[in-house]
């Protein structure tokens, strides 16, 4: 019986363009590094071993909320001491929250023998994306979980569905700034048009369709999103220009990452996706920005056990 | 060169309850059957062997509409003498006038030795559908000319997506009531509630995603509709009914069939979909309305060729 488990948990990139709020999926890099043991004494230590300086006491650390709601599920008195090493930067939009959620319960779920489900997981993570952004979404958690492509079809009843992937390249941009997801929020309109809603509903169709047929033109066409970006994008220095020129330089399409202010792309081959790179880098750099620029490929497996012992 | 040809244009279900003027398939019954010959004189004459006294003037008919637009893009002077039995009955729902559009645009492209492609038929189909309720619309003309199940991404630039699909049997109902495609469409609601929209798209990504893996369980859970159903449901006696039935039955889902007033419930055999037949008719003759009854499957080849001399 294993006493201690190290796991890497990915960062993950919500609504991917037309599914806002549904879509998201899991990539390679960056990912944080967790570490899970048994403790004698009932409750949750919390150390950090980053630079983040995030609370330990665990009803205000999101991967505390998420491991106390599983510790809650499972009834039986038990004791975790949780080391977070965080290298996904919190506020990034590349889902740092989440990463630290599903982490400390996917985690805790293997030391206690798996007597819970990836829905039931995912459920227990919520919790700490309520406490991060006040909204219980699972657009991120469910991709750190599942790995790949993941829809939610519905939260309330939980609905997940992994959809199959081809291979994809995906640049990834962190322009410097701070986007609160409840200020990405509540500058959205809550009444849209129908024929707009039509539009985007074409797109995710397509988009889903495309990525099932591996049909990467279908995935380009559909990467459009008329209703929630030409918001949002407005929080985010040089969106246009960055989505303009990934695309020039041979980008299937992208968008923002979660609500920003990270822009991701995808592309079919990792020569295209780091010339991407390369001009988002230039763009910012240009206008004196600081940023962080990563390739990096979709993630099929989600969170991955490096050691158990 | 052959010089006559007759075909069967299929029924077709618009929709497909989550997915509001972008979704539609084919079914195997009922279908027109057309024939169209070449004749000296130029332009078109129409011949109609059926009870239903649809207009012969060629701008005046859906499929007269269609094939002129078609003879416009050829460009050569070229006659045409059209022969349409019509069985599917106009205005119940089930893609009457898209048949004949899509029927005659088919017909005259074989005779014609292919010079326009399946994109190019919708186009010249969809003049049919304009000219039948105001608007271009194609998600019944994509699925009577490329079959099965598909998607209209986007009408503007068109973009038509044929969807991998399981065996389905289809129960259909049509009370004889009349319900105008316009009155239908004048009675939706322009705005929404981004939270309905974003269930829509959900439940629509749900559905694509359960077509193309083949997973009947997740086919069902996405036969939801929240935005239209509850609008239009009411200009059809018993909808709740029916539905409610069909389930209790065993149907997967379903709902309103394009604008109404057929319903169409789709289901995994066809004990089943006979079972919800009977119940369908069952329900109708119990309230004293007239009705027609049948149980088809998804016709994934759409419109074809009978006889070619």
């Amino acid at each position: 019986m294993a006493t201690k488990i190290t796991i890497h948990s990915p960062a993950t990139v919500a609504n991917m363009v037309c599914g806002f709020d549904v879509l998201g999926f899991a990539v390679h890099q960056p990912y944080d590094i967790m570490q899970l043991e048994f403790i004698d004494e009932p409750g949750i230590v919390i150390v950090n071993t980053d630079a983040y300086n995030l609370p330990t006491d665990p009803t205000q650390n999101v991967a505390g909320a998420a491991l106390l709601a599983l510790m809650e599920a499972y009834e039986q008195p038990v004791g975790f001491k949780m080391t977070i090493q965080k290298q996904i930067k919190p506020g990034s939009g590349v889902g740092s929250s989440a990463a630290s959620s599903a982490g400390a319960v996917f985690a805790a779920n293997v030391l206690l023998d798996h007597p819970f489900s990836k829905e039931d997981l995912v459920r227990f993570a919520m919790n700490g994306e309520k406490l991060a952004s006040g909204v219980k979404h699972a657009d991120n958690i469910a991709p750190c979980i599942y790995g790949g492509v993941t829809l939610i079809r519905s939260v309330f009843p939980l609905d997940i569905v992994k959809l199959t992937v081809p291979d994809l390249f995906v640049s990834i941009v962190h322009p410097q700034i701070e986007v609160r997801t409840a200020d990405a929020r509540s500058i959205l309109k809550q009444q849209i048009q129908l024929k707009d809603a039509i539009k985007q509903w074409g797109n995710i169709a397509g988009l889903v369709a495309g990525l099932q047929q591996g049909d990467y033109d279908l995935i380009g066409r559909s990467l459009e999103d008329v209703l929630i970006e030409p918001t949002r994008s407005i929080l985010i220095p040089a969106f246009e220009q960055v989505k303009q020129v990934s695309k020039q330089l041979g980008a299937l399409g992208g968008g923002i990452s979660g609500s920003g202010p990270s822009i991701f792309m995808l592309s079919t081959n990792e020569y295209t996706a780091k010339a991407v790179e390369l001009a988002m880098g230039q763009i910012y750099a240009a206008i004196g920005l600081s940023y962080h620029t990563y390739v990096t490929t979709i993630n099929t497996d989600g969170i991955q056990t490096i050691d158990l012992s």
